[in-house]
Parts: C-alpha cells; structure tokens; sequence
C-alpha cells in the first residue's frame, strides 16, 4: 500500500529521482501519527487527480515550522504517486538566478507537467522561491506573480496536475496573496512530547541499550519537559533534532549529557 | 435566444474559441436568479453595442470575490454575443512576460479588434494582469497605464467594442485609479443559501438519491446553516463548491460526511 | 464668428483635424451659460496670442471632473482658431510608450510647432500622460519635467503658441509642481441641475414628444432633484449623461424609466 | 558705466549672446531701488572675479518666488561683465535628457570655461535641472552631486570663474545640501507696491493717458492695496504683471477694468 | 593536538594558505579561557563532518562587536581541520564586484567545495558580503538569499562541508531571516578585564620591564577600571588594542602613559 | 623638521603634486595651537606606518564644518610624509562618474598604493564621494561598500598604508556604518575668537596699518563679539573668511566697514 510504497523506488520517465531522495536522505520516522495523517491526506489527493475529471488541478500547501519535515514529506507523497511525471522545484538548483531565468525554470517545469496525462509537482520553500527577506518585505514580485498564476492555471484538456508546495512562511503567504489558492493545507507540527523523541532515538540507535535512552526522558522529565508536551515549551523540529543527535554522538563518553544539555539549552 | 446561445458553440474568424472553452469548462449552473440577470444584463450590453452608434464603446466589470464564477460568466456573455471578433485577455497566458510584453500583448488585442466592426474583448483578473500583490501595495504602473488608457479609448469610425473586465479585488481599482472607467458594474455573488448549494447537488449528480442530497441538507440545516442565507456566516464560491464536491467523490462510502465536514469547516 | 466657427472644418498644413474631430463626435451641446463663456474665453485667449508681441507663449488649463467635456472644449477652441498648426498631444496614441519615448513624441510636437508662426497645442488628460496613479502616488517623473520646462519655455523669436492643457485631477498637479505654471485656469463643471438635463434631452431626441421628456424631468423632481442644482447633490458629466441615455434607447418600450432609474442610482 | 552696458551687447567668442536676449527680450523695468542694487551686487562680484587672484572662484545664487525676474537679472549680470567666456545653463536646452546627459552637458559647459582666464556661468533654474518634483521628494542626484562639486570645484591655475545660479525653491535647496555652496545669496522680490506697479505700467504703456493710468492705481487703493505694500497681501512677480497686462490689453475698451479685475482676484 | 596544530602550516591541494595566513598575520593570543573554548568547539564541528554520515553540513556562525578577532579564530580554526579544501570568502576581494558577480564568485567557492570529500569555508564578514548598511537598511538581497540556500543546501552524496561563518551585525542577521540558519553560534566576547589586558601586553612585550607593566595596570585600576570587567564599562577587541599599543610604541619615552590615555579615552 | 618640510616641494615617484598643490593654494596659517597640534598628530601617523610592522595600515578621519580647511591639512599632512606614492582621491575628478567608474577609479589607487612599499591616500571629502545627499537620505551603497572594505583591507606582506579622510558629515559617517572604521579621529575647529581673526588678517595684509586692522577688532568686540569665543556663537571657517576678507578688498576705501558688516551678519 501507499505507506509501503514510500519506501520502495519506482525509477520511471520524468521523474527526478534523485533530487527526491536527495532530500529524504535521511527517511520518514513515524514518531507521531500525525505523521501519517499527512502521508494518508497526501494518497487521496493523488487518487483525486488521477480519478476526477472535474478537477483536473489539485494544489495543496505543507507549512509548519522551519525544519519539521515539510520537504521530506511532500517529496515522499510525490515519489508514491508513481506518477509519471514527478518534479521538484526548489531554490536548491536556482542560486544565483535572475528574476526572470527563476521564473522560465518555473514555467519550464509546468509547462513539460503539461506533456505528461498525470503529474506532481513539489515546489519547495515558496519564501525562499520569491526571494523573501523580512527586512523592508522585499521579494520577487515576478516569481511571486508567476507562482500566483501557475497554481491556478488549468492544465490542457485531459491533463491533470497536482501540485505540493512547501513553506515556514504560512503568515506571510497570506500577505503576499496566496489566500484561496490553495485547495487544502496541511500543517507539520515540530516534535511536541517525550514520546515522539524518545521514538526517535530509540529509530537511530544512538544509545546502546534501552536503559540508556530511558535515564536521558527521565532528565529530561525532571527538567521540566513533560510529556504530553501541552504545559512545555518544548518544540523541535526532526531536522535540528537529527543534527543535535549527531553533534551529541561526537563525544562517545557523554552523549547523553550532551543530548539533554542541548534540549534544555533550547527549552529557553 | 440568449440563454440557449450559451450552450451553443458558433466558431468564427477572429474568436479564441478554445481559450472561451476552458475557462467555462464545468458549465454555468443556474444555481440563482442572479445568474440569470447578470447573463441578461451581458446581453443588453451586447445590444447596445451592435445598435446604437453614439456609443461605439462599452466597458462593464464583473467583481466579487475569489471563485464566483467571474471569468465563466465573462466567457459566457462573450461567447454569445456570436461577433466576429471575441477575444481572452489573461494572465494565464502571460506568465513570465515582462511589463512591456504584457502591455504589447494586450495593446495587440486591442489593435485587432478595431479592425472588426463589432468585438468583444474580455480582460480577466485584472489584479493579476497588473502584477498586484498587497504586500507594499506593489504593482505594474505601465500595465495599469495601458488598461486606464485602453478601456477609455474609443475604437475608429465604424468600429464598436464591448470590454468585459473582471476583477476579485473591486476596493484596489478604486485606489488606483479605476474609478469612473467603467459604464456598468455588475457584482457576481457566492453561494450564500442552502436553495442554492441542494441545485448544485443535485446538477452534478454527487448522490445517488436525492434522498441522500436531502439529508445533506437537512444536516447542514442542523449544523447552523440556514436556508435564506441572511442570518448565517455560509459563503461558498461555487469554483470551491465544485472542488469540495470533487474531493468528497473520492471516498464513495462517505461522500456525504465528508462534504458537510468541509462545509461546517468553511463556516467558522 | 467664433460661435458659429466651431461647426465648421477648415483643413489646414500642420492640423491634425481628424484626431480633433474624434474627441467632439458627439458636438458640443450648449446646455448651460458656462459653456458658452469657457468658449468665449479661449477665443480671447486664441486673440491674444495672434496679436501681442510681448506674450508669444500663452497656456490656459481645463480642469474638471472626469467627463464634462474638458477634451472636447479644448479641441473645439483650438479648431476653431484656424491656426495652421493645431495638435493634440493626447495619451491615447501613447500606449506602451516607454517614459522616453512619452519624452521623445511630446518634444517633438512643441520642437514642430516652433516653425509655425502660430501654434495651438492641446495636451490633453496630464495625469495620465505622467502615468499618474494616486497608490503610491506613482507616476512618471520624466514626463512631468519635461512638461513643466514645454510649458514655461518661450518659442523663438517671431512664433507663438497657444497650450491648451486638460486634467481632472487639478489638486495633483499642485502637488507635482504645477502651480504658477499656467496663465490662466477654467474650471469645467458637471451638469447640476435639471433645466441643463432637459436641453440635452431635448437635444439628443430621446424622446418621440416634450410631453414624455417634461414627464421624466417631473419624475425626477419628486424623486428630489430640484431644478437649481443648489439643493441637491444630482452631478453628472455630460459624458456620463450621454451614455446613459444611449443605454435607456436600448429598450423602447422603457425608456423613460431606466434613464431616471439610472439617475435616481446616481444620487445616492 | 555697468547700467549703460546691460543695454548694450557685446558680441564676444564663447559668449552665447542670443540664449541670453531671449531671456531678457522684455528688457530690466526699474521699478524699485532693490532692481539696482541687485544689480550693483553683481557688477561687485564680477570685479571681484576680475581682479582678485585668492578667491578665483565665486557663486552667487539669485532666489525669490516664481516668476520675479530671478533668469533676467541673473542674464543681464553675466552679459555686462564682458567676460570673453559666458554662458547660460537652462533646463530649456536640456528637455528629455537622461540624468547622464545631463551632467555631460554641465560638466562641458564648466570644462569649456576653464579654458578661457575669465568666465562667467548663469546656472538657471537649478531645481529644474536637477528634475525637483515635491511629490515624493524626488529630483535627479546624479545632477545634484554634479552641481554641488562643480560650484564648488576651483578652476585650474590663471582661470576664474562666476558662477551665477537662479532658484525659486530656497528652502529645498538646504534640504538637498546646498547650505554653505554660494559665496552669496540675493534674494529677488515680487512687486508688492503700488508706486512700483505705476512705474511699469507707465514704462509698457498700457494707457493711452496718464490719467487714465492714476484712475487704475486709485481704483486699486480703494479696493484695498496699500501704496506701502506692507499692510496688503499684494504681491506679483513682474513676468505674471506683464502677462495680465497683454491679457488686458485684448479688451482695448475695457483695459483698466480687466486689469484691475485681474490684480484685486490675485490679491485674495 | 589541535592547539598546537593552529601554529602549524600544512599547505594542501584546494588550501588558500596565504589568505588564511593573511588574517592571522598578528597570531592568536591566548589571553582568556574563551579563546580555547572557542577553538575547541571549531574542532569538533571538524571532527563531526569528518566522521558522521548523517550531517553532511554543519554550520557554525562566529559572530561580536568589530574587532574581537572573529576572522582570526574562524580562520585558524578552518586551517587547523587539514581538509583537503580550505576557502575563504571574504569581501576584501570582491571590492567593486557587481552583485551578480559577487552571487557568482560565492557560488563558485560552493561549487568547489562539492568536489572535495571534506571541505571548510569560512563566510567572513557577512554583512559586507550583502553590502549592508544600517541607513535606510539597504543590503544586497541576491547575495543575501544566495547565502540562505547555500547555507542550506546538503553537498552531494559523500561530500563533506563545514561553513564557518562571521558577523558583527547579530541581530541584524535575525532580521534578515538568517535565524535558525546555523547548526551553532559562538559569541567572540572582547577583552573585558585587566588580567587579560595584562596578558597580551606582555606578549607584545611593549614594557621593557614587567614592573613598567604593572605600574600601568595599577594607574588603570586607579582610573576606575575593575579587574574582574563586571563593574567596569572597559570594553575592547584585540584588533584595536594591538593597534593602540603600537601608537603608544611611537613615543618611546612616553608609551605607559599614551596607552592608558588612550585606553581611559575608550571608557568613557 | 616637519613643520618646514610643508612650506617644501618634493617631487617623486607616485605622487600627485599638482593636485595636493591646487588643495593648499592659500598656504596655511597657523592661526591657533590647534592647527599644529593636527599636523604634529599626523606626523605621528606617517611615523607609525613608517616604523611598525605590526600595524600596516592606519586610518585617520579629519572631521569639522565646511570651509574649516580639512582638506588643506590633509593634503599638507600626506605631503609632508615624502612618501614615494601619494595620492589624493577627491570627487572632483569624478564629476559624471557612474557609481562602478567611481568604485573602480578608487580601487585603483588602493591598488596602486599596494605596489609602493610606504604609501599616503587621501579620501577627500566622503559624502560627495558617496553622493549623499540629507533628502530621502541617498547615497551610493556601491561606493559606501567599496570604502568600507577599503579602509579596513590590509595591504599585501611589506606595504604599508597611512589613510587620510576627510568629512563635513561626522554624524552620518556612523548612521552609515563608519563607526570603529578609523583608528584614530582629528576634529579641525572653525576660528572662534577674535585673536585668531586678527591673526589672519595679519598673515593676508587685508590693513594697511596695524592700528586699522586693530580697530577692526574693536568694532567686532563692541558688536558683541569676545575673544575667547566662549560665549559668543561666532564661529567661520577659514575658507570662507579668505573669501570675505577678498570681497572687503574689492571697496578699497571701505574695507574695514565691509567686512565688520559681513562678520556681523554671519554672527547673527
Ligand atoms: N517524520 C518525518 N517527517 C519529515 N522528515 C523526517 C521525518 N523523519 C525523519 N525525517 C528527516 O528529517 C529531515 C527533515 O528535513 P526537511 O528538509 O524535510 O525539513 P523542512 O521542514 O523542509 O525544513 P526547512 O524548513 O529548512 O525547509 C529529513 O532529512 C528527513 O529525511
Ligand atoms: N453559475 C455559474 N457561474 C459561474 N461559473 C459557474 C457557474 N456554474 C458553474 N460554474 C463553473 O464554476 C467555475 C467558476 O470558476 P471561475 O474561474 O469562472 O471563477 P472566478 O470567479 O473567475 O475565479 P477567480 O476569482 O479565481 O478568478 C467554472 O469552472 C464554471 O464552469
Ligand atoms: N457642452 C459640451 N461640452 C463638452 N462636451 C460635450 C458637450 N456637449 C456634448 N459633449 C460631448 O460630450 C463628450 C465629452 O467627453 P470628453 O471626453 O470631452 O470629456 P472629458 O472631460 O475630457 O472626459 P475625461 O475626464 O474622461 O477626459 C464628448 O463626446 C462631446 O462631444
Ligand atoms: N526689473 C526686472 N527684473 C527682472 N525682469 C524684468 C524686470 N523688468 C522686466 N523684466 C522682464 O520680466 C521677465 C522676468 O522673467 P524671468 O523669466 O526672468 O523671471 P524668473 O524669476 O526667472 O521666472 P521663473 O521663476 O519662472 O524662472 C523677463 O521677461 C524680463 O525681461
Ligand atoms: N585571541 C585572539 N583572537 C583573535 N585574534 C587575535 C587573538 N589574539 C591576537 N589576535 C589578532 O587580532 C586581530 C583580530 O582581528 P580580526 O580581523 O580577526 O578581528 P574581527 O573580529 O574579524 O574584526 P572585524 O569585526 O573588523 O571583522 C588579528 O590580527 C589576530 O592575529
Ligand atoms: N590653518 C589652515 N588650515 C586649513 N586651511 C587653511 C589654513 N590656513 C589657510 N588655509 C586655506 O584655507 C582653505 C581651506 O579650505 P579647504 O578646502 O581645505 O577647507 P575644507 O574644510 O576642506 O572645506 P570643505 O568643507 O568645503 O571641504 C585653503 O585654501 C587653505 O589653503
Ligand atoms: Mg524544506
Ligand atoms: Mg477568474
Ligand atoms: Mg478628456
Ligand atoms: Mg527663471
Ligand atoms: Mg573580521
Ligand atoms: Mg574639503
């Protein structure tokens, strides 16, 4: 099924395997399930494209926080599609583009969805896509207009097109013009309890017996954090949990201290 | 007459047919008497250009908000007209243009139409065609230049114009300068009442029963919506309506449910 | 004499009498004492330039709301000064123009009129020549300079002109450096009462009898208009007034209702 | 003696002697002692120009409202020095120059001068020059910084130079960094007495008597200007006051009329 | 080990030894424990790209007031890793560079980077890259959103890469949008005690004698600095504190006094 | 010794002569301690970076109102070093330089400084290097960034650098981001006292007879004026009291009485 096939590779015309894997390098770790919810909502919006003929466009937006996963997510959603056509835009492969070479790539990228009956495409970190700098709210306003256009534009007859974007700017997006653009959003939360992480740790073996990893909740419990993660400020997101994880691992000798030491730090 | 002729497709020189097409591709469904009149007004218009010789040249605005059904409606009127000269002028097919290719392409479609005795030209999404984004009130002064100047030029001798314009941002056109251009203004109005949303249903054949439709109803009455629309918060466009619809299509077990949870979703 | 003048065409080297005629396609209609005199004042000013030495450069600005006739009353004074060299210097044949090119055309028609010994030009609709829009109180900054140092710049020796200049947004052009610029300023004003709407009427022949014209202007009086314009806030451009009418003659047998039904909307 | 010769002219090499008659083509009206000593000033700093070897460089900026006679005086200053180098620098020649045309013309105008041992450079207008617009603060900087070094830059060794600059926006020439520039600054006045406004009457004669010349002056009076131009609001730059004077003079019949007409509607 | 590595030099393929050497020309100067602190943590983020396959790039941000040595220590600590790639992108050589040919020269550095298995770069001095300035908070927002995907963007499979990066502009950084953008950030503190005061200067060996040193240290304590730098506003980086020891070494008979003068001008 | 050496001529390799020369044209006077206690300072600077290895560049700003004779003192100082290469780099040289003329134009003298082994730049005068102007507060971000990195670049092994910069605008220079830019900063006061005055008349032979030029001094004091300029606000450059004493000489029989009147109106 969809869940299964997340992990399985179906290498096929039009499709940027690699970029896709590039960014889920580290893989999905189902440590809530709300992991799931997004990965189920992510099939159906697949099956509505491949089956309505009345919608020949779905767009949906994956926000949340900076290092939640978004991008894992979505490119995973759009690798199960078997689609295809599958395509990631991502600032990534655009660094020192101009406005108007952004917005041919952009255009570029639908404009060959359109040759293929059914397709995704990941447009990833609408923010950093614009250009987006808090200071004096400058963006690219002609790679925001295009975007604007692009997610509602109707593919020609008997295409189908589903688009997956990304952003840790939803407030912003608001702003600039992107309300009722999208179809459906779907928010990724950082994780929020004890429970989560300690799923986490126990999925990248960084403590050698299960001992360990419980001694370091247990710190953690008494420094505060709880674990229904409603009466603690503790927030993290998968990406900066992995890295800190890794950092900790560095000093063999004192990995759980180092772990905790950085979860407090960050409790702040 | 005038309301058949909308079904009909009459293929002349000079009119985009195919673009016409797309854009009203669901059909119109004459889900309120509104419709009705703003199709009638459409055809008046379309009178009064094809006789009366002191006003060579229209311009009417179609606005409301997102999803209404403004560009379907545009189309339609156009379409029926059966002029010679019928022509979309949209974003749509302008992405990645600069200023001056956007304002060349339009001042074209101009051009040619004075070259046919009766035109109609329908300008869509005019806040997109200006490159308008709220976030610094940013927007292409030369495009807004070329419509302010275009939508008040009257066409040669002998020559008479019809302008469809539509806009979901009426409060911007004033404040940049669109006020006083238009001879007529007509507001498309969302789906606000429970009358309304039960013909749509029942057009697009969501249910099998009309039983099943009415529970829905019933449902949604329950809910808080109320049937004359005035004393809830219920607004729909039927551009969203018909997606919902879409999506609950997926999951043929629970198509009721889930369109009431995304309708009581949209209310609060 | 002059009067009578402004019915008449008098081609001549340097007189672009076609363009002239396009913006008084509908005659001038004397419905009021005021535009009589705004007439009797430009052939003063058309008098004054043929004859003394000491001011070879005379500029007059009309000035109103949108619609009253402002470019047709320009054009009519300087048609009928018979000067051989008359131009309109208009935004309509400037669309797309780059802010040079604006700059270039302009010139160009101020450097031509230098080899007439006596010149008209009228520069019709400043603001949107400029590219005026108020959001942002954008506009384009190269125009307006060469305009001012046009408009203050004497002919050479043994030439005189004669700028007649139209705007409907006079407050602006204080604001852009305008003030002390023109000679002299007429204020063009919208109809404001009832005796004014009946001469039209009558002029237009939208009715078969008097009897049906006077019953409308009743209507319209118990309706609250009052017949000297004092009391009431009835205001409309002569422009405006005669498309309604025009949309009126659309339906026969209606004719009296839907024009004061237009009117009573205005009001409000 | 210097009087005397602002009525001569001295045909010389690199003296630009029509572009400065066409300045002064209505000739230097002495109406008031201030007309002289402004004049006197200049005959100083010209001396001091000629003779001085510390100070080869010195500026003097001509200021008052619109319209004064700031160009003329300023002209007639440079045309009597006799210098062998005079020219005028006016936003007239300059019309749709790009900002870098601009400053190549300026800056040509101060190489030429450097090359003759004494010169002399009227700077008119410098706030039109520089494209000053008070809407939004805007003007060219790249002209700007070219004139703030270029008045202040000193010729080579053995050449002297004055610089001669007329603006009618004091106050804004502080705000962009002109503070400090001029050696001196002369302040122009508006005619703002009745004695001085009989004088040029008398001078252009417009009455055929000077009856008829003393009734107009007394009409004024009564009317509520005050022969001391202190306790009046009456104040006219000259160039306006021989405008309605030629405006008068249209009405040969009603000539006193028109022209007190003219100046009492000033007035308020 | 790693501290005495730092005094080493090991010329490498892909190493730009003589622009890292450049920086450090004056050497470290261990006078306070934060210094070892700080090379310290530099060497574990080494080692953590050396060894941990799941975090391919980790970012470390050093940032302080002008002065304290950021660009030394990122420098030494960069030398110190003995990668095979060692850059160093500093605006000292983009001086006039064109932002897009800044965006270019960064990217390439970048794009080098990707072709060594394990590679250090140190950013020095962002906020000249962006050509920051605080009035009117104008920066370069090409290079700055090149910054923001470099930094983030995985090098490819099996390459390695630590990017150390410097500031003295922190909190601008967060306005920016640089927050959450690094791994870690290390704060470089300037000398802020008498003790550490002490230190370098007996490193430098300005006194003869270490009793002239402590009579100098004394007159401080006099002049109300504190030796613990908590009650004291005594504040100065290295960089100006080197500086100001060699003034005072240019009056030899006066050094003591010259130093502390210009010290007590600093505290003030 | 130094202070001779400024009244010297030594010609060299590197060095702009001319130009320092046409900067001090007038000489200097030494009316006040200060001006030599300014010398003295920069002939410590010269010493510094002519001896110290450790500091091979060193970076003096020169600040105080206009006319106050910076840019002499500047000129007089680097000339004074005998340095082989010497440059002044001065906006008057680059009138109509672009923005990328003007960054490359001063990377080059720094560039060429580098291939001197002792070498003295001055930057004359930063605001108009820069094109600031106070309105809207612009400037050249390019030129500000290039002198930013400039001042703060140290020059290849075995060069060394003396910087000497000159401004009018000390507050902005730290608005912009100069501050902790320069390692040291001279103020260069207006005269303020009638000593100082009487000094300069002295050294400029204004009087004839000593007992002329003291009754000047008296008048000055009755008028208010006192010689310790403490409590009176007379405050004049040196530039621009060179000019007023030449204006005074132009009336020979009435000297005193000119320029008594000219410093009574600055005073006011
Ligand atoms: N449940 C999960 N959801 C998403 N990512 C996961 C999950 N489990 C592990 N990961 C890993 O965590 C990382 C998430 O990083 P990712 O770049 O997708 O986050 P992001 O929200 O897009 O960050 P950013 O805000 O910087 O764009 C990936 O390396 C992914 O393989
Ligand atoms: N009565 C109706 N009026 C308009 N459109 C209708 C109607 N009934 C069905 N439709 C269908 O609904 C859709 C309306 O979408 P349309 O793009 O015209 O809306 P819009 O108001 O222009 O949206 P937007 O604000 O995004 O431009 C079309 O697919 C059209 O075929
Ligand atoms: N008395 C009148 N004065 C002016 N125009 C009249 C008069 N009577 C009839 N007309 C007709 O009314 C129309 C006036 O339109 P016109 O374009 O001159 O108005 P306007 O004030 O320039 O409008 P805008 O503000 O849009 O530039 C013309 O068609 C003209 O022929
Ligand atoms: N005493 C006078 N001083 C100046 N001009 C005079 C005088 N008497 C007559 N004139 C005439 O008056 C006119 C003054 O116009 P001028 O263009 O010099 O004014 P201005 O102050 O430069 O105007 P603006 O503010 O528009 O630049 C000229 O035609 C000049 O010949
Ligand atoms: N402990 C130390 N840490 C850093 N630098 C030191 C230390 N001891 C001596 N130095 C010397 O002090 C100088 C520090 O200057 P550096 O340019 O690194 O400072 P910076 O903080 O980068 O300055 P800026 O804010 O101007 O970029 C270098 O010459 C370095 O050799
Ligand atoms: N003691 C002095 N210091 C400086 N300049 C002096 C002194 N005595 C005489 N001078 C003369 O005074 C003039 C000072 O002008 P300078 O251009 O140096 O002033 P500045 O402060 O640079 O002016 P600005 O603010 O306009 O740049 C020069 O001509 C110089 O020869
Ligand atoms: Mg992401
Ligand atoms: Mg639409
Ligand atoms: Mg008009
Ligand atoms: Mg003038
Ligand atoms: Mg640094
Ligand atoms: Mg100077």
């Amino acid at each position: 099924d969809f869940m299964n096939a997340l992990e399985e590779v179906h290498p096929a015309f039009g499709v940027s395997e690699e970029e896709l894997q590039q960014v889920i390098q580290n893989g999905i770790i189902h440590f809530d399930g709300v992991v799931d919810e997004i990965l189920r909502s992510g099939e159906l919006f697949v099956e509505q494209v491949r089956t309505s003929t009345r919608t020949p466009l779905v767009s949906v937006l994956l926000h949340g926080p900076p290092g939640v996963g978004k991008t894992a997510l979505g490119a995973s959603i759009a690798q199960a599609s078997e689609f295809p056509f599958i395509k990631l835009i991502s600032p990534d492969s655009m660094v020192g583009y101009s406005e108007s070479q952004k917005v041919a790539a952009i255009t570029k990228v639908f404009a060959d969805s359109y040759k293929s009956p059914l397709s995704v495409i990941v447009v990833d970190n609408i923010e950093r896509l614009i250009d987006w700098t808090p200071m004096g709210a400058r963006f690219s306003n002609a790679v925001l207009q295009a975007l604007l256009v692009l997610f509602g534009r109707r593919p020609p007859k008997g295409r189908r097109l589903l688009i997956i974007a990304t952003s840790s700017q939803r407030p912003i997006l608001t702003d600039i013009g992107f309300s009722e653009t999208f179809d459906s959003e779907l928010r990724v939360p950082p994780i929020s309890n004890l429970r989560a992480l300690e799923f986490v740790l126990r999925e990248v073996e960084l403590f050698q017996s299960s001992d360990e990893r419980r001694q370091v909740i247990k710190q953690l419990q008494e420094a505060g954090f709880e674990g229904d993660g409603l009466s603690s400020k503790f927030q993290i997101g998968i990406k900066k949990l992995l890295s800190m994880i890794e950092m900790a691992r560095q000093e063999p000798d004192d990995v759980a201290q180092r772990l905790t030491g950085a979860l407090v730090g960050l409790g702040m």
